[in-house]
């Protein structure tokens, strides 16, 4: 029986990984580590060093591995990306596989960013290896990437006692703003999909790199800085060759219908 | 110049506390504890352990204070809410001039539960601290109940790549399921607010004291555990005179229109 424990370790920030995480580091044989092939080395680094930071077990052993991209040939999106989570598992156990065949102890776990909960596909990936393989499976929360942007702009998330919505970029210009709340929060944004909204009354916090050293920050009313933040991120991805933004928009209160 | 960190601390794990936040307590002059009279003398002891269990510093002084109730005569609820806001910013402001005429240094760390901007009164107090006393503002993100509910049941909080809602007991209430999302977290429920809800197609994952000792988790197709949830929240109420409890409702897609 193999204990595979998928931990969340936060949005970048070191700091943000609690001891819950990293007692759960120290009592692993072995650390999957995936390293997306879209944020180039950076990010690499910055997982394997938040890794190496935080364990002192002599015998845990790290196998990074490089995730497979999603077939660009596959047309629909939801096939492409079920496929892709099937290779991603085919990957994961031949990793497991070989590491107890090695003699490995049945500890197994794997790095999350953010937390394993929020627009991450690791836990859908554990149920598959899961159909193969006789695993417990436990879930280590982390800091988010909005508890992140909250915090850095020192913002609530949500008005009194008020809904939020969390979407994607893809959703808010397909969609529009949402039916149930004055609050929006924005992931996965390939590039400003705010666009799509008619500014007026919209307030953004935007943030990009949230809590690690390349942080940026804007805010202000949408009409006023959407062009500084599209310039800004345009000019952030290019010197980085990557980048990670989010960003929650509120709107004055409609009057009701 | 004061400086006021509000720390989020988890939401009863301690473990759940991050490097980030031991950091600042530690690096804290006074440590602000709000005590709440509603959840009785249980978690003013849990946040006061988490406190202490990370406090390293021993010139750190902590300052536990009896936070007021709501003025049940103001009917209207958020001038009920904003009146009990401007006495607990009273409140604070009392403690931290008591402290500095005593000679004690700048830096003012309060404890919050969970993460500070999610449906936490904390920003909102210290925005009105703030227009008596000059201070500079911080916030050191933690777990939400959000990201504890999800890894206690180790489920994801959205389906791939789709919104979700965070609400209210009582918005779920007057407004019945978003139409934005069929995905729903209720934080804040004084009682079975799903009650509301035709629970044909509903999955629900909800969870008690998520993270300390009294965990309980329910989870199943709403039509089958509402009545269990009912009646094993009503029973953890009264055996321990208070309760915290959240949920995750998922419905099956609807046909779009
Ligand atoms: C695949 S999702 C993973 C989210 C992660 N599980 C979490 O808990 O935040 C990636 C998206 O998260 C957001 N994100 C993650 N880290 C970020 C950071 N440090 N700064 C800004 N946005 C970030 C971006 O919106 C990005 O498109
Ligand atoms: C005033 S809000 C504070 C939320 C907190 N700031 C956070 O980040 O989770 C209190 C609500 O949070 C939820 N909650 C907080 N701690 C919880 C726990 N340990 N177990 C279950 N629900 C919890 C409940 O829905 C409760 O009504």
């Amino acid at each position: 029986m193999i204990h595979l424990t998928l931990i969340g370790i936060g949005t970048g920030n070191p700091n943000h990984v609690t001891g819950q995480a990293i007692r759960a580091m120290n009592a692993a044989d072995l650390i999957l580590l995936p390293l997306k092939g879209d944020d180039k080395a950076d990010l690499a680094g910055l997982r394997m060093a938040i890794c190496r930071a935080n364990l002192t077990n002599p015998s845990t052993r790290i196998a990074p591995f490089d995730l497979p991209t999603r077939d660009p040939a596959t047309p629909d999106y939801l096939t492409r990306v079920n496929d892709w989570h099937d290779t991603i598992a085919a990957l994961w156990r031949a990793e497991i596989e070989k590491h107890l065949a090695q003699g490995g102890g049945p500890n197994v776990a794997l790095l999350v960013w953010g937390d394993p909960s929020l627009y991450d596909s690791t836990l859908r990936i554990a149920d598959r290896v899961a159909g193969h393989l006789p695993l417990t499976l436990s879930v280590i929360p982390g800091i988010t990437a909005i508890q992140a942007l909250c915090a850095a702009h020192a913002i609530p998330l949500n008005d009194l006692a008020k809904p939020v919505v969390i979407t994607t970029g893809r959703q808010l210009r397909s969609s529009g703003w949402p039916q149930d709340a004055d609050t929006v929060v924005i992931m996965l944004d390939s590039g400003a999909a705010f666009d799509a909204l008619p500014p007026e009354g919209i307030h953004i916090w935007w943030g990009a790199y949230v809590g690690m050293e390349e942080q940026i920050l804007i805010q202000g009313p949408l009409a006023q800085v959407a062009e500084t933040i599209r310039t800004t991120r345009a000019k952030a991805r290019a010197d980085h060759g990557w980048i990670m933004d989010i960003y929650l928009m509120r709107r004055t209160a409609q009057p009701s219908a």
